[in-house]
């Protein structure tokens, strides 16, 4: 899934000669010309392997989906374990991490009026189930929230409000899933169905999360294909009367044990100083978790893999972090960040790869907060500047590199979210990168029965695979660090702050 | 369905001054003059209303799908017969046939090893069910019939056959289909999974008629997403034996009795002479049977409904016919060449709209067959020569009609078929046509359930009307016929073809 794309500025690539400010200060020849032929050996070792695209297909097609809480779940972490350790690195283990544990149950709807039509539904994750037998009321179709609230609680209690918003981005577009529901339900609405949150349909429901409020009632909640949805709407349009019929098992039972998978390739001369490359190992359970997240587990893993496999020994450790638990609860992400608290100054990155396996064009950075030196807004001021300077030196570092992806076609750099997992990391001062994948096609089939290995591209994988490695290489070995604790203040986090980032989940 | 696509030869458009042979023998104007005033007021009236549009979305909404022998399509035929007889129709009656009735009842299937996945299927039209609690046995993958020969018995008997053929055209991968199940069975396999039938999938299984052989035993047979047939493949390349257990509760109920639906708009001279715009009302039992084939059926109903609206007043009969029966039998078109067998020689045209509804580019002229005086060559050639004389002749009069047909994008007129359901009546001696569709987008819906309404695009839609209603008006109104019946021979169908062309079905 990828939350908060939203994209603060874009910045273009460098000429090739350029060195940063930091490389003229210091004297040293830009990290492209540095690490050319590392950068040529990866891309080389990456586009003539199979091993990325054959490890995802027996990801996908032996441990595909992979919902939190499920033993498929733990299953496929069983066997990442055992192919990391047998592919070398220098230390594979599980951190254990207690995760919701929702399950889908038998779930049907059907319009009963009026003409019968069975529906295709997925629920969503997180949702009650229905009483047993299910529960049966009459539709009412909204395009939007506006049109909710002016219907108020007389047009909403007792019926089964639809949303039926096209498409348009996935943040826009998203919020009627995630906060549809309890929104529907302080109304007084029995259950909500949502129109599938994609671009492209062949009766084809797409599942997520939703996310109850505290002071509503939970209700069930089920997302439909964009042709039920639209099929609904024409009908009370025509001044029809629709009665469906809905029922879900769904339900949550206690917290189940998972675990995040790391994995090291140590680093030679400061191997305390951290590059994480990561993806989330969980899936939605339906498909087979190809492209949300197997692909961004593999392009990590491979990245680490290939790295170790050349002999380029970074000075700094590369590691791998497979997340438990991304989709529905973000508990991995969370862990990681309170398990490694005190090592996080001396995680010189951490990059995510969570939009699908569209070829990247880049990568996005993901500044980390500097907590302002008290309640003022002079503090606040000075805290912003501190963020902004740091930011520019990190991006022009992150530019001289990017000359070494331009074979790749991902040299772009932009200011924009790393990942949820890595986030809470980010969010205490580690700065945070994402693989900045081409999303045009991603939304068509995440989430969906559809997320399966054969919409794979080879060639887009590989790339993927070399720009991962590439920057990760790059980071893990360029005499400076995209935040240097010897030369700014150590940034910490403002506890509002904290909280303020957990509610946006 | 579109069956025997074949085109036979295309023939350029006209340059629009051009006057047909005939007409120069006649001394008449080009018809696209005499026709041209009536050509835009149909026009115009097709593309500003919202009938055909609204008509469909009621069709799609509450009566669809319309599958063979349930009462739904018989309850949607009552709605038909109503709605023609209100808008005016100079009569309008049924015409009882009776049709196959297959059920599809509960489906499922499920790769038990080397790892669990539900799979999506749909049982193939006219399959045999498994036995109460399924079948479990050993897939073996084959791209085609040669791979399945090769096995032979010894690699086959007991199995599971999947062909996973990837979709070129329909013609050549429905074979498969069609034919796949009892070439299996002859090898002794115990059940046949086929790649479904399309060139886009969203986990989406397509349905269609299965064939079996009178010397093969009838085994279960479905479809299956092309997720799921690439899935398995890559299991077995990859030297795992694959597990499925298939459950299908597929039966064939006796015969039951549906109608062919027909409405006349009566010439005004010759009232005997008919020109037949058709679509087929019956569907899979899946989707809303949008595009297959209601959209021919309202095509057809409305461009004959406009001519009555405007009082164009066609100096012969329009008929529109909603024939039942084409997906699994073909019971409808047979029913109506039989029962009309003596009004064959008066049926000017038969018109058909059965690919959709992409614009389309002009008409397939589909040519019925001549009968042969004798056994020997020279009357074989003899009959083919006065055949190709026909066609020309016809061909030129049609494309004399084609610069009316421009403004709505399909002036372009070419040998081909014309439509399953007018075939029987084409094989008996009457002109075929078929509005000749866009099918880009067609195949990917079309037997799924996505085939439903959203996917129709009105203005699509209405140049469809206003070329099926530009060309039924002139065809009853012109003074020559297609084949004319004073000037040539009468053309008859000799048993042999008839067979024949029964057996291709």
């Amino acid at each position: 899934m990828i939350r908060k794309l939203t994209i603060l500025a874009v910045l273009l690539t460098t000429p090739m000669a350029l060195r940063s400010a930091v490389a003229e200060a210091a004297d040293r020849p830009p990290l492209h010309e540095t690490y050319r032929e590392a950068a040529a050996r990866l891309t080389g070792a990456a586009l003539q392997s199979r091993r990325a695209y054959d490890t995802l297909s027996e990801l996908c097609d032996n441990h595909g989906h992979r919902l939190s809480g499920s033993a498929r779940l733990e299953r496929a972490i069983d066997w990442a374990v055992e192919r990391l350790e047998a592919d070398g690195f220098d230390a594979v283990w599980r951190e254990g991490v207690m995760v919701p544990h929702w399950v889908r149950g038998r779930e049907s709807a059907r319009v009963l009026e009026p003409a019968e039509h069975e529906l295709s539904i997925l629920g969503l994750g997180g949702s009650v189930g229905t009483p047993p037998g299910g529960l049966e009321a009459e539709v009412v179709v909204v395009s939007g929230f506006d049109e909710l609230d002016a219907l108020g609680e007389a047009g909403v209690r007792g019926k089964i409000v639809l949303y039926d918003v096209p498409f348009t981005t996935y943040g826009e577009t998203v919020r009627h899933r995630t906060a549809g529901p309890s929104r529907a339900a302080r109304l007084g609405a029995v259950a909500a169905l949502v129109r599938s949150v994609g671009p492209l349909s062949l009766d084809t429901p797409h599942t997520g999360a939703t996310r109850y409020a505290d002071d509503a009632p939970r209700i069930p909640a089920a997302a439909v294909s964009i042709e039920n949805a639209t099929m609904m709407h024409r009908m009370t349009d025509r001044g029809d009367v629709v009665r469906v019929h809905l029922e879900m098992g769904a339900r949550t039972l206690p917290d189940a044990l998972s675990h995040n998978v790391v994995a090291d390739v140590r680093g030679s001369e400061l191997p305390d100083e951290v590059v994480v490359v990561a993806g989330h190992f969980d899936s939605w359970d339906v498909g087979q978790g190809a492209q949300d997240d197997g692909a961004g587990c593999i392009i990590a893993w491979e990245a680490a893999r290939l790295i170790a496999e050349l002999d380029l020994r970074p000075r700094r450790t590369v590691r791998v972090v497979l997340y438990t638990n991304e989709e529905n609860g973000l508990a991995g992400g969370r862990a990681y960040a309170e398990e490694h608290a005190d090592e996080l100054g001396d995680h010189v990155a951490l990059i995510e790869s969570d939009s699908g396996n569209g070829p990247a064009a880049g990568f996005r950075y993901h500044a980390p907060p500097v907590e302002p030196a008290g309640d003022s807004d002079r503090a606040r001021e000075a805290a912003d500047a501190v963020r902004a300077a740091r930011t520019a030196r990190a991006v022009a570092l992150l530019r001289e590199i990017s000359p070494l992806l331009e074979p790749v076609g991902a040299p772009r750099i932009r200011e924009g979210g790393s990942g949820a997992d890595v986030g809470p990391s980010v969010r205490r001062g580690a700065p945070g990168l994402g693989l900045d994948h081409d999303t045009t096609k991603y939304f068509e089939i995440h989430h969906t029965h559809a997320d399966t290995f054969e919409k794979i591209v080879k060639i887009d994988l590989d790339r993927n695979v070399a720009a991962m490695a590439i920057m990760a290489l790059v980071l893990a070995d360029m005499p400076e660090r995209l935040i240097d604790p010897a030369a700014d203040p150590q940034p910490t986090v403002s506890t509002a702050a904290e909280r303020s980032s957990f509610s946006r989940r």
